[in-house]
């Protein structure tokens, strides 16, 4: 099952040449999510041939501008381009007011229902869950009212055994039963044990979002060991007191965060448009926890194996 | 006096590869003036090198999003960039309601003053006069309130002759007035009239822009021979009647205008995502009125000669 995070944009507030506001593309199973929805998110998508109209829900981390600034026009985009399937949409009370307000002043009646899941920043929650995976809110500390959010595969069946299958000649019909857990009781009377005919399933994979935050190290525990840990690192550690006023951490910080959940694999990003060269930031994080790389427009990772 | 045009977006409704939603920017000896501003407008202006910091006045046409989506990252990254002197912001009354429930879910107060001007799209108005210009507003046909702007050049004063400069020993103190057209009255006693002292200014220049329309002829006075005239053209006339229904202009309808016009010289964009290529639209409108550009992003036009 694909499991693939493409980068949209990896800026902070301002944007910087060939660098845009936070955005990233989720395809799990080729269902789209899109997290954080920055200005000119649409466009990016464009660029790189992702099609939005199979996106089916949207995440909105916070009400700063560089975060959905370009989710209006995504709105509208869907609506032009004649989608009338369901949108799903999750993020701060006020978002609804804004894309009301956008809707109205263009006397625009959307063609698609636009289903709003109004986010609560003060505890996790889960936002979503199908037979494939869940969704639950990390609470940041931010300026404003902030969540990540973390993407988890629902945990997976064990496999049979497949010479298994031959030795004890199972019908197919029992298959499902047996993943399941059930032993197998043979025609002669005796119990084949479930472990004996099963391998436990791999590990299920999931993805973290951490969005704009001072460093939190109490989201440790929920992102333990996840497959990839998404972390802003707006500054290096030399800016920390102004990482601190402002609510961000450092690529140092993320890092340890990082190295203390046992994460497989971390990128950084939300990088402040003072760093026109982010080898800083790598480097930085990389010398608290090596397995780091940059969000950098348009390249893509894969979620776990 | 430079009156130079740069087009921003060409691209009607929904975005297309290489093609950014409405946004022009006007330098009029060096001050900087925004027409619309559409998703991206302030990334567009970073890959032009063009500063954003010495716009003073933003024009918003109509609150389709493609024509100011663009205009709550912009007015963010003023801040955010430290600017302190003031912005002029012309649009339609409700503009001002979005922009402020924008600032006010990010908790965010302007370090600039933001002069909002509510424009009335019911009858022409003049928006700005200065020394240099005057703005006003084209009334529109469109689905919703929708202005374009006319800006013009002051009436200039005469040139004086500098032969007669020397002829009459005219003192420097006198030039001005001479300008203003007063009579020169020798020490002998003989008067020289103005029109033998001074040449005829040479015509002020003119920029119509004019937004999102159904055809409409009853501004061809306003812009009468004006020296650039950017109308919208979002279809070929294969599409006349999708262009009357969702009140826009063909490429011939827009070159018509121009004709009648008797402008200089025609510039046509807001194309329909549905054309990949521009050539027929250009060559429509060439066929009617062959001085007719394409606005195309990152082009240049000088407004008159």
């Amino acid at each position: 099952m694909k499991f693939q995070l493409t980068i949209l944009g990896s800026s902070s507030a301002t944007p910087v040449r060939n660098r845009f506001p936070s955005s990233q593309l989720l395809n799990i199973n080729e269902k789209l999510f899109l997290i954080d929805c920055g200005e000119a998110a649409q466009i990016q998508l464009l660029r790189y041939g992702l099609k939005a109209s199979r996106i089916d829900h949207i995440f909105i981390s916070h009400l700063h501008g560089d975060h959905y600034f370009g989710l209006p026009g995504l709105l509208s985009t869907l609506h032009l381009n004649g989608r009338t399937k369901p949108l799903m949409l999750y993020g701060p009370p006020q978002l609804i007011e804004i894309i009301n307000l956008t809707l109205t002043c263009s006397q625009t009646q959307l063609r698609y229902p636009l289903e709003f899941i109004p986010v609560d920043a003060g505890a996790p929650t889960r936002l979503l869950e199908n037979s494939e995976i869940t969704v639950e809110t990390i609470i940041m500390n931010h300026r404003i009212p902030c969540t990540g959010f973390l993407f988890r595969e629902k945990p997976r069946l064990p496999n049979i055994i497949r010479e298994k299958i031959q030795e004890y000649a199972i019908p197919s019909e029992l298959i499902s039963s047996i993943k399941q857990g059930m032993d197998l009781r043979l025609p002669d009377g005796r119990v084949i044990p479930n472990q004996e005919l099963t391998l436990a399933p791999r590990p299920s994979r999931a993805y973290a979002y951490c969005a704009d935050t001072l460093v939190k190290p109490d989201i440790i525990p929920q992102i333990k060991e996840v497959d990839l840990l998404y972390h802003e690192a707006t500054f290096t550690s030399e800016m920390l007191e102004r990482a601190n006023e402002t609510f961000h951490s450092t690529a140092a910080q993320a890092a340890e965060i990082a190295r203390k959940a046992q994460v497989k694999k971390l990128i950084i990003g939300h990088f402040s448009a003072r760093y026109r060269e982010l080898s800083p930031l790598l480097e930085e994080a990389r010398a608290v926890f090596p397995p780091t790389e940059l969000a950098r427009e348009g390249s893509v990772f894969d979620v776990g194996e």
